[in-house]
């Protein structure tokens, strides 16, 4: 059933992992996990000091040339009965370094205290809070 | 560090749960968890007999548009030397029934023994396999 715009906003903020869609000048969707952190209406994500290839940060060029994006949330058990997913759909931009933004992620990772945090960073401003649970 | 096509492939013969992205008319992106089944190349799901609105099946709506899809299995761990994350990106097409599609998920996924699964099927010709974890 469909669930309010509150509800996905705690699902959100109780969950550690959520998956980033966005999309390429030439319309290919990609798709990939990240860590975030809220701030109200505003979604923060950075790309971290884990090793990466260059093809890793295409969600980067992504967003320049096309800021929608789509983010999940969702909880999957053999029990479909406890299914539920949220989503938060709105625009992005990359920004490089923001202080309030790095302080949210370190405060909500303490990974961050090992894993470096260079930037860039990504900032969503979430148009619309979706949600939707099996019972 | 970057891992191979059939490393990626191995991890969605495992894994139970996937997102899927798509894209609108309008290159909005949209992502939704999905269970899936994989036949060599092609990864195809259902839509279910589980409750949804209209706008739940915006993704069929994306694909008639814009067949261009991409699909991620991860895994989450507040260890991050555990991270992974495998990823097939293809193009898609809507089938109303298929009985080879239909039997692939009913075999893996007990659940449809219970979940009526009416179709339509979204059937997806994985052109590449990308794979990643922490170590």
């Amino acid at each position: 059933m469909r669930q309010s715009t509150d509800w996905a906003k705690e699902r959100f903020a109780e969950a550690r992992v959520a998956r980033l869609g966005t999309v390429s000048a030439g319309g290919r969707p990609r798709v990939v996990p990240i860590v975030f952190a809220l701030l109200g209406d505003t979604l923060v994500t950075g790309v971290d000091g884990k090793p990466k290839s260059s093809a890793h940060l295409q969600r980067i060029e992504n967003i320049a040339s096309n800021p929608k994006v789509s983010v999940l949330v969702d909880h999957y058990d053999d029990d479909w009965t406890q299914l539920w997913w949220a989503r938060a759909d709105g625009d992005a931009r990359v920004i490089d370094e923001d202080a309030g933004v790095r302080a949210a992620l370190v405060a909500r990772y303490d990974q961050y205290r090992e894993f470096a945090l260079p930037g860039p960073f990504i900032v969503i401003e979430v148009a619309g809070w979706s949600g939707w649970s099996a019972v």
